[in-house]
């Protein structure tokens, strides 16, 4: 398995994006990702009870199994726009099945960007004409500048891997949670891979890879109308449908995982304002679950992250979030480090001091470890610091 | 029942603040509130699982049913110090004991400070000696300002009434969750009155009125190890004890009520780098505690906080809110409004535009109401901003 930073689209796919006109200037606001033949799709989808419009339609459209494109736009969410947001959303999903000849049935929408406005179709759609006439093997980072919002680059992430002793290629496409607009809020992520894997193993694959990375980022605690993730794959490869058992399957789910980590962590290192990423990792729980809650209490404090911007090896605070979070937790039995460095034993201080801490929270990316020492739940949470520039951001 | 600005202390009472060195410079750092003969007492403590040695100890007391003094530190929260911090509290209470002549078990000790440092008991110590003998019925004001951490300035309420035609008062002391030092995280509240109360009534409405008031703010979501309200009814007044069927129980209850509102309001507007107080409520839900839920998450979003830094009417953020609260929520069935102004009906743009909102905006203190439309269930959460000066003063 090797890294590529060059965009090379997996067999069978072509791409494009561009400007439409739903934002103001000249940014890239609409993508489009085509597979030549229908291919298998899977879909991980927002928890939000308020899903956006598009989100509808494709968990829909999932039931049907395949895909051929994935219209996206940007600039502009379709949340909180009721029918006729509905309506426009099957619309792009129509004027994209025309122009590209394929059933209408196949092709998924996806929309990022402003809430509670209606989206400007008649920009859009004669933009959708244009984009499907452009598509091309090259596309790719054309698209993966179009589905942008606020992040500050764009970004992707290719897994290569031999399967039944053919070249297969994975690339996963995403934009952030960088939110510097108002109403901005949302990950959207596209897998593209030209191997053949059988639809229900696809999804299986496909959820265990969003939960070991999308789901375990957070930047704000703030969870999307809009969040998607699509992966297609078409078989051009020419592989045996991949499922459990295949001897090729653990490999290809490892492809895939790396794919979704490394945009995941893009996607936090991304964050607004963001100086210092910091992975938070809790063992020793009663069960996975209460880690779960403890590494989410500390990943999303407030307190705990403006300390880390202040590159404060606020122990404290962390003890504090572990104490309400609704994690089984024993004062004095808690362990908590800083990288290498002890900042608790047993519920109190280790003795290590502010000064020999500052070189860890001085860097890019360290990890706080809490032992719980109550069992062997254990649970990991990418979370990033909260700066002034955030709130600047975001105001 | 009215108002007072001048500190009077309830009759029987006297107390005193001063300097004694836990804190640098010259801040007030110890206060003593006394009982000249032994109050019924109650209290309500944070229900976060680390907790500090202070409460562990009043926690423990509050069985005995009878204070006679409460002595509080600022500048070190005795949180996460283990076995030396429990051993720490009972000698800051077997010293004031000592030095009022009253029984240890009555008397009461509180914290307020830095977590996972050891108590300064060399100056501790004589300190408290020393507030002992100053304290007088004039010394409210100096109790006040003792106890404040970053609190920008002192908190005080009291309400008066008649009781079986005899003056009572009550009389409120707060500290903020005002965090501006490291590791800063506590709410105490103290309540004196001199009304004669039966212990269980004096609980029941102390519980009642704190779940109300203090139990409802948010400056960033945090709880504390630290959060202690205590009550303190000497009966100085001479009236019959109160208790659920006495005449004037109902405006007791109420007169507790108001104290610990207005000290819980003037807590969240003296959270760090407030501009804005926003109280969200929100009715309609399915249950009071589902009403609760959606609050909460309303009120603790950090996009939405940032917001209303902005003064920008972000109803798209409070509609995604919604929606990811464990509440149940039907996107297509909620209104809200902000103030007089309506922003979402059936879960869509009421069409104010955002020039219309920034006279309400604006304005230092502004509610948010959602109608969930599923049912009766109601609540209510005071929060606040958060601006930049909120995460430079918590770096």
């Amino acid at each position: 398995m090797s890294r590529q930073n060059k965009l090379v689209l997996p067999m069978g796919y072509k791409a494009a994006g561009m400007h439409a006109g739903i934002k103001k200037g000249e940014k890239k606001d609409l993508a489009l990702l085509v597979s030549e033949t229908p291919a298998s799709i899977a879909g991980v989808f927002t928890t939000n009870q308020v899903k956006a419009a598009s989100v509808k339609l494709c968990r829909e459209r999932l039931a049907g199994g395949k895909a051929t494109a994935i219209v996206i736009n940007s600039g502009n969410a379709n949340a909180c726009t009721g029918e006729a947001g509905i309506r426009d959303a099957r619309q792009m999903g129509h004027v994209t099945a025309e122009a590209l000849g394929v059933d209408e049935a196949t092709v998924f929408v996806c929309s990022t960007g402003h809430i509670g406005r209606p989206l400007p179709m008649d920009v859009i759609e004669p933009g959708i004409r244009k984009v499907a006439q452009s598509v091309s093997q090259d596309g790719g980072l054309d698209a993966a500048d179009a589905i942008m919002t606020t992040d500050t680059h764009s970004k992707h992430h290719t897994a290569e891997l031999k399967v039944d002793g053919k070249a297969v290629r994975v690339l996963g496409l995403a934009k952030g949670a960088g939110m510097i607009e108002p109403n901005m809020a949302t990950m959207l992520s596209f897998i593209m891979t030209d191997a053949a894997v059988a639809p229900d193993a696809l999804q299986a694959c496909l959820s265990a890879a969003v939960n070991d990375s999308f789901n375990r980022i957070t930047v704000d605690g703030d969870r999307s109308t809009n969040d998607t993730v699509l992966m297609m794959a078409n078989g051009e490869a020419g592989n045996e449908p991949l499922k459990k058992g295949h001897p090729d399957w653990e490999a290809f789910c490892q492809a895939v995982n790396e794919v979704t980590l490394a945009l995941a962590m893009r996607i936090v290192a991304d964050g607004e304002g963001v100086t210092t990423c910091v992975t938070v990792r809790v063992k020793g729980a009663v069960s996975d679950e209460d880690a779960d809650l403890a590494a989410r209490a500390v990943a999303n404090s407030l307190l705990v992250k403006t300390s880390w911007a202040g590159k404060y090896a606020n122990w404290g605070r962390v003890m504090d979030c572990l104490g309400y979070s609704r994690a089984k937790v024993q004062e004095d039995l808690v362990d908590i480090d800083y990288d290498e460095l002890p900042a608790v034993r047993g519920g109190m201080s280790a003795g290590t001091s502010q000064e020999q801490f500052r070189e860890v929270t001085g860097r890019a990316q360290y990890a706080i470890v809490v032992d719980l020492h109550l069992g062997s739940g254990e649970a990991l949470v990418y979370s990033c610091d909260c700066t002034e520039e955030y709130v600047r951001l975001n105001m």
